[in-house]
Parts: C-alpha cells; sequence; structure tokens
C-alpha cells in the first residue's frame, strides 16, 4: 500500500493484530495512557457506534478496533496535521470501513450528528488546565497536553449531549482532575460507575485514573483494585504485559 | 476513679498513652475506620478548637486527644445512651477539661455555636444510604451506620457552616459513596484536597476512603498512595502497625 509519509513521521508497529500507527517523531507520541484506555474501555458492547474524542493520531480507534466489535467509530480531532496522519494510518491498516476521521473542533459535534444516538464515548483529553505551566513544547504537543483549544467541560458536556440514556463515557486522566471529573460528571448527567486508580508501584500513589460513566445511571461507584504497572523487580506486572498482549 | 459501668458495657484499653474506652459488648463498638481516621487528622493545628460530628463513643475524639495538641474537641452524639457512655469514657481519661460531649442532633448546631469559628471537623458518619439494606441489627447499630437521624448532605451542609475559612474537614467513608461526598463537598464549598483510599490487601480493591477537604481552597486534589491493611502473609503491615502504636 502506498501510504504518504511526511518528514520527521514514522511507522510503529503496534505488536497487536498486526495493527501499525503513524507518528511523528518530533511531536506527541501516543503513551501508556492511550493503551490502558483502550483496554480499559474493550467491554463496548458490540455492534456499537461509537466516538473516539480528542483521538490524536487514532491510536485509541485503531487498538478498539482490534479489542472490540463495534461498528463504527468516529475519530475526531482538532489538529488538521494530525487528523491527517490519523487518517494515513486508518488507510494503512485497511480499516477506512471501520474508523472514520473527522478534523473538526469537538463543540461542534452536536450540529453535524443526532444527539442522544451514541453507544459510547471514549477520550483521552489534555490533562492540564489553560494556564497552568506552559512549556516549551512544540504548538502540536502544547495542544495535546493543555486545555487550550477545548475545556474538560466541552468533552464532558460535548460527550453528554451526544450519548443515548444509559451510553457508556470512558476517559483516562489525571488524579489530580479527579474532583473536577467528578462534578462535571455529575453536572452533564454522567453517573461515575467504575474508577481505576493507575500506580506506577503496589504502593506508590497512583498518576493515572480511568473512569467509566454511564448517563442516566444511578449513585453507586465501584473503586476497582489499582492497576499495578511494574512489581517490586521494576518489570513490568503480569496485567500489563496482558494488557499489551505479550501474554 | 468511680465510672458507673452499665449492663452490657465494658471497659477496653486502647493501649495508646493509657487511654481507654467504655462500649456496649453488644452494641456498635469501634473499628479501624476510627482508628484510621484519627491518624490521619493527626495534621490538625496546635491549639485547634474542633467537632468531632457523629462521635458515637468518642473514639475518635479520645485518640485525637492523644494525637494532636488540640485546645478543645466537641463531641456531638444524638442517641443520649451513647454519648452518656462517651462522657464517662471522657472523665475515665480525666479529659474533662479537653472534650465536651454534646448529646444533640448535629442539625441544630449553627443555632448553638458561631458560624465560621472552628478549625477543623472530624466525622466517621453511618456509611449507608436511608433505605439500603436494613437489617436486624438493633437500634443503637441501626443509627450508627445507616443515615437514619442524619443524612450525608446533612454532616457536610453543617460542617461548612461551622469551619472556618480554610478550616478543614477530615472524614473516613466509603468508596462507593465517592461521587455523592466529592459532589457535596463540592456544593458547601469544602474544597477535597487529599483523598487515601484504604485497601485489605496491596492488589485489592479499596473499602475505605479517608478525605481531608478544605473551605474555600482552589482545585487540586491530591490521592495519595493506599493504605494497606494486610501483607501478603496476612499480617499487619507496618504502617498499620505505627497507627497501632505497635512500632
Amino acid at each position: 500500500m502506498n501510504i504518504i509519509l511526511h518528514e520527521n513521521e514514522e511507522i510503529n508497529d503496534l505488536e497487536f493484530n498486526g495493527l501499525k500507527i503513524i507518528q511523528s517523531s518530533n511531536g506527541f507520541r501516543f503513551g501508556i495512557d492511550a493503551v490502558l484506555l483502550s483496554d480499559f474501555a474493550k467491554d463496548i458492547k458490540k455492534n456499537s457506534v461509537i466516538i473516539d474524542l480528542c483521538s490524536g493520531t487514532g491510536i485509541i480507534s485503531i487498538l478498539l478496533s482490534g479489542k472490540t466489535s463495534v461498528q463504527k467509530i468516529y475519530s475526531v480531532e482538532i489538529q488538521e496535521n494530525v487528523a491527517d496522519m490519523a487518517n494515513r494510518s486508518v488507510i494503512l491498516n485497511n480499516l477506512a470501513d471501520k474508523i472514520e476521521v473527522i478534523n473538526s473542533d469537538l463543540r461542534s459535534l452536536p450540529d453535524s450528528f443526532i444527539p442522544g444516538t451514541f453507544d459510547a464515548i471514549v477520550t483521552n483529553p489534555p490533562y492540564k488546565k489553560y494556564n497552568s505551566g506552559f512549556t516549551n513544547d512544540n504548538k502540536e504537543k502544547l495542544i495535546s497536553r493543555h486545555e487550550i483549544m477545548c475545556s474538560l467541560e466541552d468533552v464532558i458536556c460535548v460527550s453528554s449531549k451526544l450519548l443515548k440514556n444509559h451510553g457508556a463515557f470512558y476517559m483516562v486522566h489525571r488524579p489530580d482532575r479527579l474532583v473536577d471529573i467528578i462534578d462535571l460528571l455529575r453536572k452533564y448527567k454522567l453517573e461515575p460507575k467504575i474508577l481505576r486508580f493507575v500506580q506506577p508501584f503496589a504502593t506508590k500513589a497512583p498518576n493515572l485514573i480511568l473512569i467509566k460513566a454511564i448517563k442516566g445511571a444511578h449513585s453507586f461507584l465501584n473503586v476497582e483494585s489499582p492497576l499495578i504497572v511494574y512489581d517490586l523487580d521494576n518489570s513490568y506486572t503480569e496485567e500489563i504485559l496482558k494488557i499489551y498482549n505479550k501474554r
């Protein structure tokens, strides 16, 4: 297959179902958070129609195409060059019938789609507040990491509009934003049902959270056992190896 | 000292600073949650004036009298017989100058005290919603465990009224209520700042949460490392042994 690769782009093997991804060599590259969210969301029901918000290079959509039997994934990314990269990855993986990349501001989605019709939404949004600790990162990294182009409230508000009643919302984020997250999910009628903390070690504080909310559900939260990344000897735990398809 | 002990009451040694407590032999008895909350709240500042809401037999107030240098603790308990037991424990421990037991409905406290004047509040409230799974427990246990005499919202609303700006709120509760807790704390301007999960084992789901909120603080949550109760060999972890004063 003839796929155009621009300067400073490379193709990485995902070592899962033969899937590959095009990434910048020096821009934003996917991390463990995207892999963990894809695994956390693998209970999305067969034939679901879903949206991946802030989809970046499409990593979560591509992994979910292998981990689930969803019917259709709309991958929404605001940065034109990143969405283009995602689109080329979709073609490279022969997934054009399953994944549609949309280069759009997510805030405009309720005008393009029929509200209340999606089965599930997955999102790995920027973690940092708008004006918190901007660094010298390039523009692409800045937009991926900071709430510059959309806020956490935008992501949750739009998700609530698009999801059908009892539709599922899956997100990966940082523990320090948990209060904001819960507050906003409740505000937009997405009831948190499962919360899982990701810890580097069994005795360390978490550095990521995985959260699943259900639109219109009643109040009862299941805080699961922590997802521990490393054993004491600094090797990956069995669970992480399974998630990375090494077991 | 001559302390009246009623039928079905006993004196238990707390094995800490020579402190003792009077408890029912067959009613509600303090558990690990009270001990962990007392330890979690031990950073309450010297000379603070504090309230212990839903204080029961006074276990938390009595432990805090040994773990902190607070000036005064008001222990508020709605059940007359339980408050009376707490008062006898205070006398037994020679703490009458430091702990004052108040037999009152906590909802009436804002009429008895000057709002906005307390430095800290600690509370181990009933965990279960009003009509969730009532059992055949005796009345004392039922009131201690279910939101019969006061709701979570009552506890948080009253705490917010009584605390001074930047005053601290410490609570132990169940993980399944975390969403309700965060939602209500935000509603009453008590910003959650520290959250710690208590897990029976390092790889198990938590069964308790410890939460500290500060009135009027800005949004940033510190989720600490989990507090693990047992090692793999079923013995207490070093941290638990320290909390129980065995190290």
